[in-house]
């Protein structure tokens, strides 16, 4: 059950240093997630989980969000079919944010098509501002055609 | 000048499918950071940027964030000596997320004296839950001693 995975936190040392996992949601009841390609090392996206989300996430050994923009959970790769695999759930040092390393089964992450949603890079250095920044594109190809895939769903990206 | 280098949210298309760089920042200001080992692939840390900081940050190339428990922006290292230098910067598909991929310079990133934040697993599966979670330790030995270090500081942990 949820209450018995989640302890109460305690003290630092308990937080910090301990074997208990005693994680903090924030003022909306949510814990920031970094999902990998457990082989490439790359991010494939950085999400969200409430408890509920969590638990189902550890419990089933698939990645489950909380979409705040449908706010409901988010079995994710349930429409598009890439179901991403857990390969190993890690929590940082003050337990507030969450990395999954996933197999994403040959799929993609990404609802603009892409396998991760970092397709672009930032160019940096001392003058890269006097110019104006262009992004550079670093995956050249969708995975997939997200009209073909999601078709009248709205588009998530919030302006 | 940080004017000229977030451009106005405009468009879907501009945000996910162009060169423009034009970034989200929170309610609070913020955008979420993920800063993970550019030769390991292992996530050292999730943090916050302003705008200042992001600019400083592509501008310096190396690590500046805004520190949430001082309120102030946070050149990682300044401290501890471990700067982080900036490898490579990617922005994801809605603009809201950053990824840096960091040199470490043989040092760590986290402030508990471990290589990565993320030195702990969950482990999981279907039985998990039950039978209670007992983290397991995946580094085994501190890169440096905390209290040496920060001597006095304030610990940035909440509970």
């Amino acid at each position: 059950m949820i209450k018995d995975l989640f302890k109460k936190r305690k003290s630092i040392e308990q937080v910090e240093e301990s074997k208990e996992l005693a994680p903090k949601f924030n003022e909306d009841g949510l814990i920031p997630v970094v999902t990998t390609d457990f082989k490439s090392g790359e991010v494939l996206m950085q999400g969200y989980m409430n408890k509920e989300a969590f638990y189902k996430t550890i419990t089933l050994g698939e990645a489950v969000y909380y979409s705040r923009s449908r706010k409901s959970l988010w079995h994710k790769g349930k429409t598009s079919g890439y179901v991403q695999t857990i390969k190993e759930i890690r929590i940082d040092d003050d337990q507030d944010c969450v990395w999954l390393k996933v197999d994403l089964n040959g799929g993609a992450s990404c609802h603009v098509g892409y396998k991760s949603c970092f397709y672009r890079s930032i160019p940096f250095g001392k003058n890269s501002a006097d110019s104006g920044v262009v992004l550079e594109f670093k995956e050249k190809e969708k995975v997939f055609d997200p009209k073909k895939v999601y078709k009248d769903s709205p588009n998530p990206t919030k302006l």
